[in-house]
């Protein structure tokens, strides 16, 4: 068994459209294979505000499968330490040997949130959407940025972040990066209504956007909350939207935006992404819609970025082979 | 964070009393203490006729706790491969930080599974046990009957096994290293009629053992079955007994012997081992009855050997620090 470090794993992969192509194909995966994906297993350390969480996912016909460990510990950052860590284990599907620990520090779940986002957007938002708005200034805001600016034309960018001098780095970093005018905002409402395509980041526990903002031709990425106490939009968000999308419905109705939406009609009408990318569903169907994608995060995703990673570590290392 | 391979882990570790005490303990935190531990997470991979099994569990006050990846792949043996393999991480209670990957290749399970057999026969069989019964000649089997001549003044062993050969190598080997005769019996009846305390080790799906053959003073632990469709015991052997003990109760009832019992007065009176390690429940009252103890394999046996051989491999580097 290979032990790979962040430093390794960096130094092989990126943020571009083959990876989009292959988070989207994983999508697809789920909803056109026979996939063995568990509920997420966690174990909370209260006495230190952390929790750990376990993600896996096969998918039929693989020949590796991943495991992974991410935790977020909320207390770190008193320590001068990020909150979240983690690593990956890559599985051989044939014998069950470990083949690699990716000890990737949670690089690949940033990646694999990213991408996912950029997948979200090519199906839900319009083809001309040229206004980004980013709610929040982190790490997944700026890589939310970069993968949207991928699919769709962005020629300008609205922000909005609680902390002025975390907004300012992010201008400063996204228009060096990008050649992407960045703007900011006082408010979520004034992104919101600026923007043809709005991505929210935050860890919020209480609604940040509310309907009567929304304007025809919007779409809106929610990928902020994953667990039961988070929620960034209001309810009557996905009520007025035409089209809500979910990765996987059962678990977004767990930890999702889908779980402040009761038993209204939403939930019935509601799409997972993979029905969309495997085109057993539409996505937008006009340029006017409102349309919603609210993401959690899944195994499938974190299997299909270990299995890239792998192989591109592998060749990496053939190369270093032949060379010497 | 450091991988340890299972050379460096088998250098270090031995199944030896100070084990026992070690998981003794596990039992005991986890009635004593609070502990979060979550159900298994199982991924299937039917395709290869194999699953993933994770385990973890955190104990309160506890610098590290584990995680278990375990594989079985049954088709594995035609590769002439083992069946099981898997590693554990242990990761840092304060940060969430993985401290180490302890890549074992099951080396740790078969170990602390047979220190907890152990601990089973000393609550729950007579302390004048000196004839071993064993059912099942794999590894597992040897260690089971190793780690009961730990604790218990053996002097003889009888043991079944469906292939003659290999009960004729498990006799030898065990002879040799135990310095104890061994009898290879023809019938688990045969077994357990003339033992004091037997063990059985199998992959069972129908019971192997009847209450009818059960004779005063007689201990069995059940460490076969650790899923939906194992069984070892015939339900009669679990309502005849005078006390039944398991490792956790909702994971006996629906992976171990507990299972067969239906909603017999068995399931409620039935004791979990670490109430009887920390006191709280008595084991065996008297030389003749009849006692039970079904184990399954708990998260907090993993968390703690993991601990406590990662503070081994850490102090053994330090020796060869030391040294060079």
């Amino acid at each position: 068994m290979r032990l790979f470090d962040q430093k390794d794993i960096d130094k092989v992969i990126r943020l571009d459209t083959s990876l989009v192509s292959i988070i989207e194909d994983a999508f697809t995966d789920l909803v056109t294979k026979q996939t063995q994906m568990p509920p997420i297993m966690r174990v909370d350390v209260p006495e230190h505000n952390g929790e750990l969480d376990i993600k896996s996912a096969y998918i039929e016909g693989d020949d590796s499968f991943a495991v992974k460990l991410s935790s977020g510990f909320f207390n770190n950052s008193e320590l001068g330490l990020p909150s979240a860590n983690g690593l990956m284990i890559l599985i051989d599907s044939r014998t069950g040997r470990p083949l690699a620990v990716l000890a990737d520090e949670g690089l690949l779940t940033e990646l694999r949130t990213a991408a996912a986002g950029a997948v979200a957007a090519k199906y839900c938002s319009s083809e001309n959407s040229r206004k980004a708005g980013i709610i929040g200034t982190g790490a997944q805001a700026r890589l939310q940025l970069k993968a949207l600016a991928l699919v769709r034309p962005i020629e300008s960018v609205f922000v909005y972040g609680r902390k002025t001098d975390h907004a300012r780095s992010f201008k400063v970093d996204m228009e060096e990066e990008l050649g992407i005018g960045v703007k900011i905002c006082n408010s979520v409402k004034e992104v919101v209504e600026q923007s043809d395509v709005v991505v929210t980041t935050t860890p919020s526990k209480t609604p940040l956007i509310y309907s009567d903002w929304l304007h025809p031709g919007l779409h809106i990425t929610a990928m902020g909350s994953d667990a039961e106490h988070k929620q960034e939009l209001d309810a009557s968000v996905l009520e007025k939207a035409d089209l809500v999308v979910c990765d996987v419905k059962a678990q977004s109705m767990r930890l999702g935006e889908l779980r402040s939406c009761g038993q209204s009609p939403v939930l019935e009408q509601a799409r997972e992404l993979g029905a969309l990318t495997s085109g057993r569903d539409d996505g937008r169907k006009s340029e006017d819609q409102i349309t919603i994608c609210d993401l959690t995060g899944t195994g499938v995703q974190d299997t299909a970025i270990a299995r890239h990673v792998y192989s591109l570590l592998v060749t990496e290392e053939d190369v270093i082979h032949e060379r010497s």
